[in-house]
């Protein structure tokens, strides 16, 4: 191919090593399009040759492209471009769970990625997020390195303090604690409150990141059923007096993974049932801003007035992942713990990048922002809606949205979504399959789409395709119960 | 005073709000020293009427400087500048643990602070750290603000291996697992490999911070002494047999607090009876870079041919604390384990740090800058050495380190350090006392100073001061002797 007699390493020495040169090259070729999915890269022997290059260059800058999942080997066959790097990119965000869940992940090549819940990268502010940090280097200079105070940088403070004020949370800046993304929020709040053997509730199906930090702390968890408008209030209360838990973590607005919005209603009870049995919450608001629907999605945190709720906002979702920046509100009873806990975990959250985001909401970019990304995922809200009126078997149940990017689905029984899983990789479409938000991994028949990571084009084409193959997998049951039926002696 | 009729707010509403624009302007006046340690500010009511704002602007300015320790104010006198900013910096850094295992801090103007471990910020490469970051936007776009492998940016990792080889340690790219800075490195090892009832030994005294962290995990310490080359080898293999503890959690180089450097022979000594137990070790390498009398200083990683040692490397220290970055060296046997820990930690360190990191690493700036920090401290060092020699009364034991920034002293039997820290403060010169360090606070006469947040006249200054008090407090105590031994009857 043309493309690689064009390549140019600078072998003076004076630059960076010549497997990494490569690498960078190659990898750019298939960041811009040049390399797609499928192509072959050249024999090793063949390259060194043209380049004029050791073949040790071109088997560790095969080796490193591999390792990132942008190639594969075929044995006997070659190296081949696995996939677009921005689908890569997409594909390995929120897929570390499934991942580490399954230990290995089977995907080689590009693939629509419904499992991801993390928005793509081309949806970043990242001309107004340069800008912002080059004026802080220019400011602070040094200081901005400097070790932040573990509670966080303090004007950031005041910035959230108003922040929220915008979400009608009211609250002080002393109950403000900056932390590394809401993953590090959980964790803290875990090693800040939970001992060995402490018991600890949570909605089924819940977020597995925070299942896997209560394990890890000894604690033992107990799930509440989720209802349509939220968990089931009869099942709360016994199981907290059964209990005594150190406290219930939820997610009340377009929760993780079913996309319920606890009625408002719901959430008043919840809070009054907290204040009786004086039990904390946690409220992991990961996506409240993303309303579509209408405007009852205020956050729990807005409604306590007894200061039993620690609230948990990560700006990964709306602003960047990559900046690994979050915050808590955190009820004066437990301030201290929290704060140690940030302490031993990691000292302190960069200060650079948290007086980058002090000057980016100060500035109010972070409101054009907003409404910017709810436009994206509007349209992919509506598509995905559009998609599976068209599309999806009736056999299937699932209820709507009213916002954020989740959608929750039951195949009927006795099909299992693994299987699904398994069948639709093959075909480049991948999905969280439901037994990984249990505790217990019974309950076979769930999954979750997200539309975070999808183009609208996407959406379209793979809900059409997922939906062919839940049709297969239906007829071949019933053709599967047919015969059954038809060799079952009658008792 | 002039400074205050100069002071320009903008009211015309498209701006910030006005109180962050007055502790704006203030915090500026004192970061560039036009208003320095004991100036008073205007009276509430004074200022209000000369800006034209409400009192309560006034007054929520002066309290966001007070929050940040820039100001004080004493009861009916008025608000005073506390410190200059530079100083209150560096204050807060390390002074964290004494400051959470105090409680609270009482001081309140500027110090000496001999308390912290870390870097006056204008030793930071800030220059070339805004070039790089600057780059990798320019380069990478969104991608940069993506989620980033929980494992860390795989250019990083291989320009980490090439760092590492520099210091003799040969390991490979899988092994490298990028942290946000090393206390999240202890962090994330205790959660892989510690539960509730474990035991975990360390030396005695070690870092406050692990403890803390070991402690959390509901594991049992247990410390062994220190002798001037290292660990006391008897009493190590001893407690191997009696506990069977799940690690041991040592710093061979530049010992924190001790400043002691294991030698070469000690090294391989534990090497082997780490093999002979199959016990795993935690290397934390805070600081081997800063090497100044010998070339033996070699790290355990390095002598490490069983793969048993775990290494911690941070980038705070030489580097900028502010960055958060670090990296482990993982054995090949509990990798998974780490990696699972550090996914439910924090999912991944900032891919945006990681990616400026690799391009300065690779670029090789970080040999300058290290050549440069190394010749900083070697004055410092030097300078400490003399005004020891010249001042520290003949009844204070320590020995000098080979190199870092540590300094270790024993007071005479009975003098505390905590009384001396309390004089000292008082005196505005901050240290750590020595009851920190270890696991029970029976350990009252040790002290640590630390030369990485001080400048060259400051040391000579400060230890001349403390030098002083500790005369005071020998002579106080032998003439109380005398007293006492004048009254006591003999028996």
């Amino acid at each position: 191919m043309k493309i690689f007699d064009e390549i140019k390493l600078d072998k003076d020495g004076s630059s960076e090593h010549l497997y990494i040169q490569l690498y960078k090259v190659l990898k750019a070729l298939i960041m811009e399009g040049k390399l797609k999915k499928g192509d072959r890269l050249p024999p090793i022997r063949k390259l060194s040759e043209l380049l004029k290059v050791n073949n040790v260059t071109i088997v560790t800058s095969y080796r490193m492209l591999e390792e990132e999942k942008l190639v594969y080997k075929k044995v006997g066959s070659g190296t081949y471009v696995a996939l677009n790097f921005q689908n890569h990119e997409n594909f390995f965000q929120e897929q570390k769970t499934p991942l580490i869940d399954q230990g290995h992940i089977q995907l080689e090549e590009n693939a629509i990625n419904f499992a991801s819940a993390t928005p793509s990268t081309d949806l970043f502010p990242v001309d107004d997020f340069k800008k912002v940090l080059n004026e802080v280097l220019d400011r602070d200079k040094g200081s901005a390195f400097g070790y932040q105070e573990s509670q966080g940088y303090y004007p950031l403070r005041v910035a959230i303090k108003e922040y929220v004020a915008t979400y009608k949370i009211v609250t002080e800046i002393s109950n403000i604690q900056i932390i590394s993304g809401a993953q590090q929020g959980i964790d803290i709040i875990a090693k800040g409150l939970l001992n060995h053997g402490d018991y600890v509730m949570i909605e089924g199906p819940s977020y597995r990141g925070a299942m896997a930090v209560f394990e890890s702390r000894g604690a033992k968890i107990i799930d509440i059923p989720l209802e349509k408008d939220g968990l089931s209030l009869q099942d709360l209360e016994k199981k907290i007096i059964a209990y005594q838990p150190k406290f219930l973590y939820i997610m009340p607005n377009f929760q993780n993974p079913t996309g319920i919005s606890y009625s408002l209603e719901k959430k008043k009870k919840i809070l009054k049932i907290a204040e009786k049995y004086n039990l904390l919450i946690v409220e992991d608001d990961y996506l409240s801003d993303l309303n579509f629907c209408n405007d009852e999605n205020i956050t729990l945190k807005s409604l306590d007035h007894k200061d039993l709720v620690i609230y948990i906002k990560s700006f990964s979702k709306i602003f960047m992942p990559g900046l690994r920046l979050g915050f808590l509100i955190v009820p004066k009873l437990i301030y201290k713990e929290v704060l140690l806990a940030k302490h031993t975990t990691d000292i302190s959250t960069s200060g650079l990048l948290q007086r980058a985001l002090e000057l980016y909401l100060k500035r109010g970019i972070w409101q054009q922002h907003i409404k910017y990304m709810s436009t994206q995922y509007m349209e992919r809200f509506e598509v995905m809606v559009e998609s599976l009126e068209k599309y999806m078997p009736q056999e299937v149940q699932y209820s709507l949205p009213t916002g954020g990017v989740n959608f929750w689905f039951k195949l009927p029984e006795p099909l299992s979504s693994k299987e699904l899983y398994e069948i639709a990789v093959k075909q480049q479409i991948v999905f969280a399959p439901g037994h990984l938000f249990f505790l217990s991994s019974k309950e076979g028949s769930y999954f979750r789409l997200s539309t975070a990571a999808v183009t609208v084009s996407e959406i379209e084409y793979g809900i059409k395709k997922l939906s062919g193959l839940i049709n297969e997998l239906i007829r071949k049951q019933n053709h599967h119960s047919d015969q059954t039926n038809g060799y079952t002696p009658i008792l």
